[in-house]
């Protein structure tokens, strides 16, 4: 491993460098941890200080291995250590290791070890923390399990957004921000929304094709055809990609499913497979429409369902009145469009299951995002595109209901006006949907402005009018130009302005809270209590830290 | 315009004035803008000191006109204003002005285009704040905007009791407590429930006449006719009245309509009018049961629903865990009620529509008030007459469904007999009932008692025993008797004790806090916030702050 | 009456007992109001310190007696009092009559009477608060009353577990620990759970018997009649135990009624007889099977229902929202049975009234326990058994609309795959369930298995298939496994181990919050307030809580 002196020189500043200054990158410890074989380059801007800070995080790392709740006092013994010698060696190799370990850290586990062995012959080096040397391999390895399950509570503390998607400025990430990350890093389980737009797209132009009520149209069923070989090509072309993520940065993707609101885009893939297999054009159909093809689809969808709605149930921060926001709906809709999958191949009685599976948990989702609860932290302060998926559960358990029991009755049509009341509800609100940036997310808002077209469909087959029929055809007619819209849009992100998968920043939160921000936000009380737990672990901390205490004493004081 | 000029004696002793007592009317400084063209009288027991304060209100008036978040510091710059004589003839005239302007702040806006012509002479003449003097247009007409949209926290936090009608004793209002004021402003939008009362009894003796499980007891059509006689120009006196305060004092409207409980009574009208169209006599029901008068009623309840239903959705004071409260129902019911209507002119899936939307939306609200959330400001501690509402909405949910499907089948009984069970249940709780004070609001309880015995009595055509008949029989009389007494009582009050017609202290409310009442109750450490903030922000607020500061800090010591 | 004099030296070792250890015990003044007519007998490890503490107790009984508030007052209070020898002989006497007191507490009114008269005696000797002792009597006859009505926070305060059955560490009880209670005060209601899990399964096996899509198996219907004889045995023996308990220990009754999750199961007795006439053999149905049944056994529903529905309504610590927990699903469930047994008594009506108030109530706690609200104190962290009732509500919803409307229809199904749901997402968290103790309130949670199970086998009639029969006979065997085991462990419980009964401390939680334990527990900023309000009240405490007051500044400046 090649090794990069540094000046001692450089250490002999760190005591001038403000204290303050250093503690915002706490994170920087676990960035260190993974070094390996990449040579050495300080980051753009940060020159000598920059890789004098990162020696520290380093240095650091000995004590935090200890527990996550010592790291104020690694704080604190980090100002003394440089005054050692004998970590810089190994600093100095840590840095030079530095940058590929940013990203190997959300690696698949096998290549995790990797890294722990080599991170290993570095902490040989610097023992002046010898007492607590013992507890390092077990520590280590406690520290990596939970730097896969991110808490729930950690996403809502550091992130924000309507898809809390966006770190918040007292936040810091694990990665780099200013440079761009792997691809694979970049690519969220958001892009399956693609499939669900384009899926549900080649339903509507199917069902345009072939409705009785549509018929004026004499829309070709080969507009069905291309718009579904577009989605099957999309659908299998992300889930490679996905896929290969899966093979490469699978702790990437555990923090995806941890991630409150992402989690419910988990029950993407399998939907937008059964939207699939609903809309394959009449010659695929046979087998498509297999009593098999559902059993495998519909699996994924009931197992994650049992572990999400388990989670609802059980105490904790994942608990639905915490959790619930407009995405839920994706984790209730994949019930309705299983039903009517279920009721394609001929199996009544499981979609029914499905339906009522679906009623019961839309009903606790539906109340729990209208009451808007004030403990529910995922919910966006303003309106947002997110929104349409309230549309998405109710028509898609109208079509569902039709489709089993085989006629538009009482229940279709009761759900079908909810949808359509909330789509009008929506509609006259839409200015508040503009001026949001463009992103991948958005194709998961357009398949529930289709599903309402297509239940509208369903409706002007029941109730023929022209005010059903002019209903159907200006929503399938919307449906269809934002979905153009965000193809040709999504197109020109991807291969023109190569802005389409920015740094994934939600999935690169620390685990836990950066210290020293969170300090200038808790009270002072809370600091005075920390002072003495300082006091007590660390007798080297003990001098900075009363002298820390004393201004903070004057603070509770004069507040 | 007349000036009545004050001593300069009088003036002078603002500084002998203590600062506690003067800081309670803070609201005198909106009083103050209204001045126009009354004759000047000092407000009984008010006196010398009472038109000094209304002075010194009329000085402060130029500070606050820069933001509402300096009102505090505009508190201060009234201790030093006095001292300069300049103010004087200006402080007389808004003086004079003064008790017309009272009520005048509540008319339309055309209206205060006059005052505040008038107000602006005054204002002409004391410039000791010539640096703030140029936005004084521009904050001014800021301010009047604000007066128009009190948010609804300011509701919750000066209002008390269930129907948010009585004003804490720890605020103050814009308008005088101890004279009656002009009769429109005293007319609130609750009124309509007179015509809902009546509408509903009209309807419930056209069913007595007609139904055939109730044929035993051979009531006269005639009664229906008087009834609805009664009702029509119940509905067209009240509707008159009110749209004079509409073109009066608009203001007071806008009030009302922020008001959290008040919004709901907006849709009264237009469900008192359904209730008109449904109980129609035969001989002019080929007018009113008209898909046209469908359109016309049913657009106020559909525009007026996006909103509220948006208010609830959308993050805010006025979320539904915040807002809901047993008058909710009303803002429900609606779609049911136009739900019949729309059944009764023939356009039953416009009546489908209504229906479903009003499922969803009872549903939300049912779980919402039986959670009694610990988030819902509005909902009262004890039980009042305001519950009944929880009978009309699964009344009015039954009669709708058998309308429109033709038949009282499952959905209808299962609505049915919950209403019956939530009547049981608030009648074994009538004593709870007793003590209130009467007030025009009563009449809006008795409609959900009307709309249960029509329920029974379309129950009792379904299912003809002894036992359905007695108990619609039964129902109706208990509600015709409550709606005769409630009829005697209002005459009473109206034409013989003449107190029918309190003042509507609801929509009198200050917009921003009262600041000394508050900052008794809050607590000591956002107040040396406050110190600070005044310090920067006015030169010449600064001793006076800092000796109350002083003051406060001992306050924070002590406690 | 039996003295039994203490040595004046023991009194004077008060002082030097460390002020802290002593305030652990303040319900002991409670004990010592029960003085009667019992041996003096020190407890077991106490010793003559034990009965000094004691003897203090009592004196500062009547500091208490003149407001519940003015507890921390008494405690001081309590340090003065030993200089004073006059208390010697009656604390003494009190000392002797202590033991029996302690169960006749919870006696019925009567015999707390010649408690209370016995009391009196005791109490006119020690009259050194001689100023405090004309209010003595009111006050005592209002500490009684309290004593009934435990407010519903204090059960959340100091009871912990998903059934409310355990005391928290820093809570002390009225009753001794350490030694076995009579055996009615340890005889709780959920002993009414035998009967509800016998009484499902003689109605399982009658149904096994009988079902056509069951015939395949050939059970006997001697099964049904003996499993129904065990299970009358079964209700008769526990009846008429706790028909004993209701006629001796009354206040233990009422304190089961008020405890916020017990009360459930006041709706047990009338369920598990509606389970024993549904379930009655051939021969027996036309006697149990009559409209006059019904009616007895409705009727406590019902009213129990007006009143618990009624509390959840009401705003106060038992909204819906804080008592929210899986045993209320016991108080809806009742409305189902009662409609499956209103149709077997062929009153459909009824049957349809039952289920919708069912349905509305089933909706609120449904949707309540799945958003898990923050405000819900009762609700468990951990899965437990108690989850299981989540089950038995839908299968029973499920089960009485099939037998009101003679077909499985939408409905019917909805409900039953609602439940199917719930008990596959219970049953993948089977190993949440293992691991707690046996207790008696077990089998409340073996009828929602067996419901499930006739759910089922209803289902398996209407959709008769290898795959429906398959899961009834499974179901069924699975809850009749249980119910066996549970049997068997009952038996060995009670007969064996003698360890059927434990002492029920949920019923003897203090009225009042034990002081100290809450001192410690609070901010230190109250206590610094608390600090003032002694030295007001109590000019004898002034140098003692000053002293404190010192030590706790200390605190509060420290922390």
């Amino acid at each position: 491993m090649p090794s990069t002196p540094c000046s001692p020189a450089n250490h002999r500043c760190v005591d001038i460098h403000p204290a303050r200054s250093e503690d915002n990158d706490d994170l920087g410890s676990l960035r260190g941890w993974q070094s390996t074989d990449r040579a050495t380059m300080p980051p753009p801007g940060g020159g000598v200080q920059a890789a004098e800070r990162r020696q520290k995080h380093h240095s650091r790392s000995f004590s935090r291995q200890i527990s996550l709740e010592s790291a104020r006092m690694s704080r604190e013994g980090r100002r003394s250590l440089p005054r050692s010698g004998k970590s810089l060696g190994g600093g100095a190799c840590v840095d030079g290791g530095l940058r590929k370990g940013d990203f190997s850290m959300f690696r698949t586990k096998s290549g995790l070890g990797v890294v722990a062995a080599a991170r290993k012959e570095n902490e040989a080096g610097p023992n002046n923390h010898a007492g607590e040397g013992g507890a390092l391999h077990g520590a280590r390895a406690e520290e990596s399990r939970v730097s896969d399950s991110v808490p729930a509570g950690r996403y809502f503390a550091a992130l924000r957004g309507p898809e809390l998607d966006q770190v918040r400025d007292s936040e810091d990430i694990l990665l780099p921000k200013d440079e761009v990350w792997p691809f694979l890093l970049r690519f969220p389980i958001g892009c399956f929304g693609i499939c669900l737009g384009l899926g549900t797209q080649a339903i509507l132009w199917g069902a345009l094709a072939s409705s009785s009520a549509m018929a004026f149209l004499h829309v070709s069923p080969a507009i069905n055809l291309a718009i579904w070989l577009l989605a099957l090509a999309a659908f299998v072309s992300v889930s490679v990609t996905y896929a290969f993520k899966c093979v490469f940065y699978f702790e990437a993707i555990r923090r995806e499913y941890f991630h409150p609101v992402r989690v419910n885009f988990f029950f993407a893939p399998s939907i937008a497979c059964m939207f699939l297999a609903i809309g394959a054009p009449p010659r695929m159909r046979p087998f498509f429409l297999h009593p098999a093809t559902w059993c495998v689809l519909i699996a994924p969808v009931i197992l994650l369902e049992l572990k999400i709605y388990g989670q609802w149930l059980s105490g904790g921060k994942r608990r639905l009145c915490k959790v619930a926001n407009p995405s839920s709906h994706l984790s209730v809709v994949g019930n309705f469009v299983g039903a009517i999958l279920a009721a394609r191949v001929g199996w009544q009685e499981a979609g029914k299951f499905l339906w009522a599976v679906g009623l019961a948990h839309y009903l606790c989702v539906f109340v729990t995002l209208y009451q808007r609860l004030t403990t529910s932290e995922a919910l966006p302060k303003e309106l947002h595109p997110v929104y349409s998926m309230f549309i998405a559960t109710p028509s898609a358990a109208s079509i569902a209901w039709a489709t089993i029991y085989g006629e538009f009755d009482a229940v279709s049509r009761t759900f079908y006006f909810i949808a359509l009341f909330l789509y009008c509800s929506l509609f006259v609100r839409i200015n508040f949907f503009r001026g949001f940036k463009f992103s991948v997310a958005w194709w998961s808002y357009t398949f529930p402005m289709t599903t309402a077209s297509l239940a509208t469909i369903k409706y002007a087959e029941a109730v023929p009018s022209f005010f059903s029929k002019a209903l159907a055809l200006s929503l399938s007619l919307m449906s269809s130009t934002i979905v153009s819209l965000l193809l040709v849009s999504t197109l020109l992100h991807a291969f023109v302005w190569k802005s389409l998968f920015p740094n994934d920043l939600a999935i690169a939160i620390t685990i836990t809270k950066d210290r020293n921000g969170a300090t200038k936000r808790s009270k002072a009380a809370n600091k005075s209590y920390d002072i003495k737990r300082w006091a007590m672990q660390s007798p080297l901390a003990l001098v900075s830290s009363i002298r820390r205490g004393g201004s903070e004493q004057e603070e509770l004081e004069t507040n």
